[in-house]
Protein backbone atom coordinates (compact mmCIF):
# COMPACT_ATOMS: atom_id res chain seq x y z
CA UNK A 1 0.00 0.00 0.00
CA UNK A 2 2.91 2.53 0.51
CA UNK A 3 3.95 2.67 -2.89
CA UNK A 4 0.10 3.61 -4.08
CA UNK A 5 -0.37 6.35 -0.93
CA UNK A 6 2.85 7.84 -2.80
CA UNK A 7 1.98 8.02 -6.35
CA UNK A 8 -1.92 8.92 -7.09
CA UNK A 9 -4.20 7.07 -9.47
CA UNK A 10 -6.21 8.11 -12.11
CA UNK A 11 -8.59 5.69 -12.39
CA UNK A 12 -11.62 6.11 -15.09
CA UNK A 13 -14.75 4.67 -13.95
CA UNK A 14 -18.00 3.66 -15.82
CA UNK A 15 -21.21 2.79 -15.09
CA UNK A 16 -22.40 0.85 -18.61
CA UNK A 17 -25.30 1.52 -20.72
CA UNK A 18 -26.26 1.66 -24.18
CA UNK A 19 -28.72 4.60 -23.27
CA UNK A 20 -26.87 6.23 -20.92
CA UNK A 21 -23.41 5.36 -19.85
CA UNK A 22 -21.40 7.09 -17.22
CA UNK A 23 -18.23 8.14 -17.17
CA UNK A 24 -16.33 9.62 -14.19
CA UNK A 25 -12.64 10.31 -13.91
CA UNK A 26 -10.75 10.68 -10.02
CA UNK A 27 -7.60 10.99 -8.94
CA UNK A 28 -5.61 10.25 -6.01
CA UNK A 29 -4.34 7.54 -3.29
CA UNK A 30 -5.70 5.75 -0.19
CA UNK A 31 -5.66 7.48 2.95
CA UNK A 32 -6.00 11.08 0.94
CA UNK A 33 -8.54 13.37 -0.42
CA UNK A 34 -9.72 12.07 -3.78
CA UNK A 35 -10.32 14.76 -6.48
CA UNK A 36 -12.55 14.93 -9.37
CA UNK A 37 -11.41 15.42 -12.68
CA UNK A 38 -14.37 15.25 -14.50
CA UNK A 39 -17.50 13.26 -15.48
CA UNK A 40 -19.93 12.59 -18.66
CA UNK A 41 -22.48 10.94 -19.55
CA UNK A 42 -22.55 9.24 -23.19
CA UNK A 43 -26.51 9.26 -24.14
CA UNK A 44 -27.55 7.07 -27.39
CA UNK A 45 -30.78 7.24 -28.90
CA UNK A 46 -33.31 3.94 -29.20
CA UNK A 47 -34.10 4.94 -32.82
CA UNK A 48 -31.20 3.70 -34.09
CA UNK A 49 -29.33 0.57 -34.47
CA UNK A 50 -27.89 -1.12 -31.87
CA UNK A 51 -24.53 -1.36 -34.29
CA UNK A 52 -24.47 2.46 -34.17
CA UNK A 53 -25.14 3.08 -30.59
CA UNK A 54 -21.99 1.05 -29.82
CA UNK A 55 -19.68 3.05 -32.39
CA UNK A 56 -20.79 6.28 -30.84
CA UNK A 57 -19.80 4.65 -27.35
CA UNK A 58 -16.98 3.25 -28.36
CA UNK A 59 -15.88 6.89 -30.00
CA UNK A 60 -16.98 8.62 -26.76
CA UNK A 61 -14.55 6.09 -24.67
CA UNK A 62 -11.87 6.62 -26.65
CA UNK A 63 -12.17 10.19 -26.95
CA UNK A 64 -12.52 10.60 -22.90
CA UNK A 65 -9.24 8.28 -22.30
CA UNK A 66 -7.20 10.01 -24.87
CA UNK A 67 -8.03 12.76 -23.16
CA UNK A 68 -7.58 11.97 -19.44
CA UNK A 69 -5.17 9.08 -19.53
CA UNK A 70 -6.81 6.92 -16.96
CA UNK A 71 -3.90 4.86 -14.73
CA UNK A 72 -6.84 2.12 -14.99
CA UNK A 73 -10.56 1.58 -15.94
CA UNK A 74 -13.31 0.20 -13.36
CA UNK A 75 -16.35 -0.66 -15.15
CA UNK A 76 -19.49 -2.32 -13.30
CA UNK A 77 -19.74 -5.92 -12.78
CA UNK A 78 -23.47 -7.00 -13.87
CA UNK A 79 -25.73 -9.82 -12.21
CA UNK A 80 -28.98 -11.02 -13.02
CA UNK A 81 -31.42 -8.59 -13.82
CA UNK A 82 -35.35 -8.56 -15.03
CA UNK A 83 -35.05 -7.71 -18.22
CA UNK A 84 -33.12 -9.76 -20.25
CA UNK A 85 -32.83 -6.94 -23.30
CA UNK A 86 -31.42 -4.35 -20.95
CA UNK A 87 -28.71 -6.57 -20.10
CA UNK A 88 -27.53 -7.47 -23.44
CA UNK A 89 -27.45 -3.62 -23.98
CA UNK A 90 -25.75 -2.88 -21.11
CA UNK A 91 -23.18 -6.27 -21.71
CA UNK A 92 -23.06 -4.85 -25.25
CA UNK A 93 -21.83 -1.34 -24.18
CA UNK A 94 -19.55 -2.43 -21.31
CA UNK A 95 -17.92 -4.62 -23.85
CA UNK A 96 -16.85 -1.83 -26.32
CA UNK A 97 -15.79 -0.39 -23.27
CA UNK A 98 -13.55 -3.25 -22.23
CA UNK A 99 -11.85 -3.46 -25.60
CA UNK A 100 -11.44 0.32 -25.68
CA UNK A 101 -9.23 0.15 -23.18
CA UNK A 102 -7.43 -3.20 -22.97
CA UNK A 103 -6.20 -2.70 -26.41
CA UNK A 104 -4.63 0.49 -25.34
CA UNK A 105 -3.05 -1.30 -22.41
CA UNK A 106 -4.54 0.42 -19.63
CA UNK A 107 -5.58 -2.18 -16.58
CA UNK A 108 -9.41 -2.93 -16.79
CA UNK A 109 -11.21 -4.44 -13.13
CA UNK A 110 -14.65 -4.51 -12.46
CA UNK A 111 -16.87 -4.02 -9.03
CA UNK A 112 -19.97 -5.19 -8.20
CA UNK A 113 -22.58 -2.79 -7.31
CA UNK A 114 -22.77 -4.47 -3.87
CA UNK A 115 -18.79 -3.79 -3.57
CA UNK A 116 -19.14 -0.06 -4.38
CA UNK A 117 -22.45 1.00 -2.48
CA UNK A 118 -19.63 -0.86 0.25
CA UNK A 119 -16.69 1.03 -0.41
CA UNK A 120 -18.46 4.02 -0.57
CA UNK A 121 -20.63 4.29 1.58
CA UNK A 122 -19.70 1.68 4.30
CA UNK A 123 -23.35 -0.47 3.16
CA UNK A 124 -23.55 -2.95 0.73
CA UNK A 125 -27.09 -2.37 0.28
CA UNK A 126 -26.94 1.51 -0.11
CA UNK A 127 -29.65 3.26 -2.72
CA UNK A 128 -28.42 5.57 -5.12
CA UNK A 129 -29.58 8.38 -3.10
CA UNK A 130 -27.21 7.21 -0.42
CA UNK A 131 -24.38 6.60 -3.38
CA UNK A 132 -24.57 10.11 -4.46
CA UNK A 133 -24.52 11.69 -1.48
CA UNK A 134 -21.05 10.00 -0.44
CA UNK A 135 -19.62 10.59 -3.68
CA UNK A 136 -20.66 14.13 -3.19
CA UNK A 137 -18.70 14.39 0.46
CA UNK A 138 -15.75 12.12 -0.71
CA UNK A 139 -15.09 14.25 -3.99
CA UNK A 140 -16.36 17.37 -2.16
CA UNK A 141 -18.73 18.67 -4.66
CA UNK A 142 -21.28 21.22 -4.13
CA UNK A 143 -24.09 19.32 -5.61
CA UNK A 144 -24.87 15.52 -6.22
CA UNK A 145 -23.93 14.60 -9.81
CA UNK A 146 -26.57 13.98 -11.97
CA UNK A 147 -27.86 11.62 -13.43
CA UNK A 148 -27.13 8.77 -11.21
CA UNK A 149 -25.31 7.22 -14.21
CA UNK A 150 -22.67 9.69 -13.58
CA UNK A 151 -22.57 9.66 -9.51
CA UNK A 152 -22.47 5.79 -10.37
CA UNK A 153 -19.19 5.80 -12.30
CA UNK A 154 -17.56 7.84 -10.43
CA UNK A 155 -18.27 5.71 -7.14
CA UNK A 156 -16.68 2.78 -8.86
CA UNK A 157 -13.52 5.35 -9.56
CA UNK A 158 -13.47 6.32 -5.80
CA UNK A 159 -14.14 2.25 -4.93
CA UNK A 160 -11.43 0.89 -7.46
CA UNK A 161 -8.96 3.65 -6.31
CA UNK A 162 -9.65 2.52 -2.38
CA UNK A 163 -9.13 -1.06 -2.89
CA UNK A 164 -6.15 -0.61 -4.41
CA UNK A 165 -6.49 -2.96 -7.22
CA UNK A 166 -5.63 -5.55 -5.53
CA UNK A 167 -8.13 -7.55 -6.99
CA UNK A 168 -7.20 -6.92 -10.21
CA UNK A 169 -3.71 -8.25 -9.65
CA UNK A 170 -5.01 -11.43 -8.35
CA UNK A 171 -6.86 -11.92 -11.24
CA UNK A 172 -3.70 -11.37 -13.18
CA UNK A 173 -1.73 -14.02 -11.15
CA UNK A 174 -4.73 -16.63 -11.92
CA UNK A 175 -4.78 -16.00 -15.47
CA UNK A 176 -0.79 -15.86 -15.85
CA UNK A 177 -0.59 -19.31 -13.80
CA UNK A 178 -3.24 -20.92 -15.96
CA UNK A 179 -1.54 -19.90 -19.04
CA UNK A 180 1.69 -21.23 -17.17
CA UNK A 181 -0.52 -24.54 -16.60
CA UNK A 182 -1.16 -24.85 -20.20
CA UNK A 183 -4.99 -24.35 -19.64
CA UNK A 184 -4.83 -22.30 -22.84
CA UNK B 1 -35.42 -8.12 -55.83
CA UNK B 2 -34.23 -8.23 -59.43
CA UNK B 3 -30.95 -6.14 -58.94
CA UNK B 4 -30.36 -8.75 -56.56
CA UNK B 5 -30.06 -11.95 -57.78
CA UNK B 6 -27.54 -10.74 -60.89
CA UNK B 7 -24.69 -8.55 -58.77
CA UNK B 8 -23.88 -11.42 -56.34
CA UNK B 9 -23.74 -10.48 -52.09
CA UNK B 10 -20.78 -11.72 -49.86
CA UNK B 11 -22.32 -12.29 -46.43
CA UNK B 12 -20.26 -13.12 -43.00
CA UNK B 13 -22.24 -14.63 -40.87
CA UNK B 14 -21.18 -14.82 -37.15
CA UNK B 15 -22.55 -16.64 -34.69
CA UNK B 16 -20.86 -14.94 -31.31
CA UNK B 17 -19.62 -16.56 -28.32
CA UNK B 18 -16.89 -15.66 -25.65
CA UNK B 19 -15.61 -19.23 -25.81
CA UNK B 20 -16.30 -20.01 -29.53
CA UNK B 21 -16.94 -17.35 -32.18
CA UNK B 22 -18.21 -18.83 -35.57
CA UNK B 23 -17.47 -17.10 -38.64
CA UNK B 24 -18.95 -18.05 -42.19
CA UNK B 25 -18.79 -15.58 -45.45
CA UNK B 26 -21.31 -17.33 -48.20
CA UNK B 27 -21.49 -15.71 -51.56
CA UNK B 28 -24.27 -16.00 -53.75
CA UNK B 29 -27.66 -14.34 -54.89
CA UNK B 30 -31.18 -15.37 -54.57
CA UNK B 31 -32.35 -17.87 -57.08
CA UNK B 32 -28.65 -19.39 -57.97
CA UNK B 33 -26.18 -21.81 -55.87
CA UNK B 34 -24.78 -20.49 -53.36
CA UNK B 35 -20.87 -21.01 -52.46
CA UNK B 36 -18.94 -21.66 -49.09
CA UNK B 37 -15.83 -18.74 -49.73
CA UNK B 38 -14.05 -19.63 -46.15
CA UNK B 39 -15.41 -20.68 -42.20
CA UNK B 40 -13.38 -20.44 -38.87
CA UNK B 41 -14.35 -20.27 -35.29
CA UNK B 42 -11.97 -18.12 -32.93
CA UNK B 43 -11.64 -19.54 -29.71
CA UNK B 44 -10.36 -17.65 -26.19
CA UNK B 45 -9.51 -19.24 -23.34
CA UNK B 46 -11.67 -18.56 -19.89
CA UNK B 47 -8.74 -18.26 -17.98
CA UNK B 48 -7.89 -15.13 -19.71
CA UNK B 49 -9.94 -11.95 -18.49
CA UNK B 50 -12.97 -10.72 -20.51
CA UNK B 51 -11.39 -7.75 -21.29
CA UNK B 52 -8.21 -9.46 -22.90
CA UNK B 53 -11.22 -12.59 -24.63
CA UNK B 54 -12.71 -9.66 -25.97
CA UNK B 55 -9.74 -8.11 -27.89
CA UNK B 56 -8.68 -11.34 -29.60
CA UNK B 57 -12.10 -11.47 -31.22
CA UNK B 58 -12.35 -8.41 -31.79
CA UNK B 59 -9.10 -8.94 -33.81
CA UNK B 60 -10.25 -12.14 -35.22
CA UNK B 61 -13.17 -10.07 -36.32
CA UNK B 62 -10.88 -7.06 -38.15
CA UNK B 63 -8.55 -9.49 -39.91
CA UNK B 64 -11.72 -11.69 -41.25
CA UNK B 65 -13.44 -9.07 -42.80
CA UNK B 66 -10.14 -7.36 -43.90
CA UNK B 67 -9.68 -10.62 -46.08
CA UNK B 68 -12.90 -11.38 -46.82
CA UNK B 69 -14.50 -7.93 -47.50
CA UNK B 70 -17.97 -8.89 -46.69
CA UNK B 71 -20.79 -6.59 -48.27
CA UNK B 72 -22.83 -7.10 -45.24
CA UNK B 73 -22.41 -9.09 -42.07
CA UNK B 74 -25.31 -10.92 -40.66
CA UNK B 75 -25.54 -11.80 -36.45
CA UNK B 76 -27.48 -14.05 -34.19
CA UNK B 77 -29.96 -12.07 -32.87
CA UNK B 78 -30.02 -13.25 -28.96
CA UNK B 79 -32.99 -13.77 -26.74
CA UNK B 80 -33.46 -15.01 -23.34
CA UNK B 81 -31.32 -18.36 -22.20
CA UNK B 82 -30.91 -20.04 -19.25
CA UNK B 83 -27.57 -18.83 -17.85
CA UNK B 84 -26.66 -14.90 -17.55
CA UNK B 85 -23.54 -14.83 -17.63
CA UNK B 86 -23.41 -16.82 -21.13
CA UNK B 87 -25.94 -14.47 -22.28
CA UNK B 88 -23.03 -11.32 -21.08
CA UNK B 89 -20.33 -13.05 -22.81
CA UNK B 90 -22.21 -13.62 -25.81
CA UNK B 91 -23.72 -10.11 -26.13
CA UNK B 92 -20.24 -8.99 -25.22
CA UNK B 93 -18.59 -10.84 -28.31
CA UNK B 94 -21.24 -9.86 -30.78
CA UNK B 95 -21.19 -6.19 -29.41
CA UNK B 96 -17.36 -6.24 -30.50
CA UNK B 97 -18.24 -7.90 -33.85
CA UNK B 98 -20.96 -5.10 -34.65
CA UNK B 99 -18.99 -2.33 -33.68
CA UNK B 100 -15.87 -3.88 -36.50
CA UNK B 101 -18.03 -4.03 -38.69
CA UNK B 102 -20.01 -0.60 -38.34
CA UNK B 103 -16.91 1.41 -37.79
CA UNK B 104 -16.30 0.63 -41.75
CA UNK B 105 -19.59 0.73 -42.55
CA UNK B 106 -20.28 -2.48 -43.62
CA UNK B 107 -24.26 -2.77 -43.14
CA UNK B 108 -25.23 -5.08 -39.94
CA UNK B 109 -28.20 -7.06 -39.75
CA UNK B 110 -29.42 -9.08 -36.96
CA UNK B 111 -31.77 -12.51 -37.58
CA UNK B 112 -33.30 -14.68 -34.88
CA UNK B 113 -32.51 -18.45 -34.50
CA UNK B 114 -35.64 -19.63 -35.84
CA UNK B 115 -35.66 -16.98 -38.88
CA UNK B 116 -32.64 -19.09 -39.39
CA UNK B 117 -33.65 -22.57 -38.85
CA UNK B 118 -36.97 -22.05 -41.08
CA UNK B 119 -34.79 -20.37 -43.79
CA UNK B 120 -32.29 -23.14 -44.26
CA UNK B 121 -34.43 -26.16 -43.49
CA UNK B 122 -38.05 -24.78 -44.16
CA UNK B 123 -38.72 -25.33 -40.01
CA UNK B 124 -38.25 -22.70 -37.51
CA UNK B 125 -37.90 -25.50 -34.94
CA UNK B 126 -35.09 -27.64 -36.30
CA UNK B 127 -32.29 -29.10 -34.77
CA UNK B 128 -28.70 -28.26 -35.16
CA UNK B 129 -27.34 -31.31 -36.80
CA UNK B 130 -30.94 -30.55 -39.44
CA UNK B 131 -29.05 -27.26 -39.76
CA UNK B 132 -25.75 -28.58 -40.07
CA UNK B 133 -26.82 -31.18 -43.00
CA UNK B 134 -29.10 -28.30 -44.83
CA UNK B 135 -26.24 -25.93 -45.04
CA UNK B 136 -23.67 -28.72 -45.97
CA UNK B 137 -26.69 -29.49 -48.92
CA UNK B 138 -27.10 -25.77 -49.77
CA UNK B 139 -23.15 -25.32 -50.19
CA UNK B 140 -22.78 -28.53 -51.94
CA UNK B 141 -19.76 -29.51 -49.19
CA UNK B 142 -18.60 -32.53 -48.93
CA UNK B 143 -18.52 -32.70 -45.27
CA UNK B 144 -20.69 -31.02 -42.32
CA UNK B 145 -18.95 -27.78 -40.94
CA UNK B 146 -17.71 -28.20 -37.50
CA UNK B 147 -18.40 -27.16 -34.33
CA UNK B 148 -21.80 -26.48 -34.79
CA UNK B 149 -20.99 -22.89 -34.38
CA UNK B 150 -19.04 -22.75 -37.94
CA UNK B 151 -22.30 -24.16 -39.51
CA UNK B 152 -24.67 -21.80 -37.24
CA UNK B 153 -22.24 -19.20 -39.20
CA UNK B 154 -22.74 -20.44 -42.33
CA UNK B 155 -25.97 -20.46 -41.89
CA UNK B 156 -26.95 -16.80 -40.65
CA UNK B 157 -25.06 -16.07 -44.54
CA UNK B 158 -27.70 -17.76 -45.74
CA UNK B 159 -30.67 -16.43 -43.93
CA UNK B 160 -29.66 -13.08 -44.84
CA UNK B 161 -28.98 -13.54 -48.53
CA UNK B 162 -31.60 -15.12 -49.15
CA UNK B 163 -33.60 -12.83 -46.64
CA UNK B 164 -32.50 -9.87 -49.17
CA UNK B 165 -31.30 -8.07 -46.36
CA UNK B 166 -35.57 -6.87 -46.99
CA UNK B 167 -35.63 -6.36 -42.74
CA UNK B 168 -32.33 -4.44 -42.58
CA UNK B 169 -33.90 -1.74 -45.07
CA UNK B 170 -36.68 -1.33 -43.56
CA UNK B 171 -34.92 -0.90 -39.98
CA UNK B 172 -32.66 1.94 -41.50
CA UNK B 173 -35.77 3.75 -42.93
CA UNK B 174 -37.26 3.52 -39.34
CA UNK B 175 -34.19 5.08 -37.78
CA UNK B 176 -34.00 7.51 -40.64
CA UNK B 177 -37.41 8.85 -40.11
CA UNK B 178 -37.18 8.72 -36.42
CA UNK B 179 -34.01 10.92 -36.35
CA UNK B 180 -35.37 13.39 -39.32
CA UNK B 181 -38.55 13.61 -36.14
CA UNK B 182 -35.93 14.56 -34.06
CA UNK B 183 -35.70 11.85 -31.48
CA UNK B 184 -31.94 11.73 -31.20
Amino acid sequence: MRSQSQSPTRVLGIDPGLTRMGMGVVEGSIGRPLSLVDVNVIRTTSALPVWERLVTIERGVEAWIDEHRPDAVAIERMFARSDVSTIMGTAQAAGVAMVVAARRGIPVAMHTPSEVKAAVSGNGRADKAQVGLMVTRILRLDAMPKPADAADALALAITHIWRGGAQNRLEAAVAAQALKAGTR
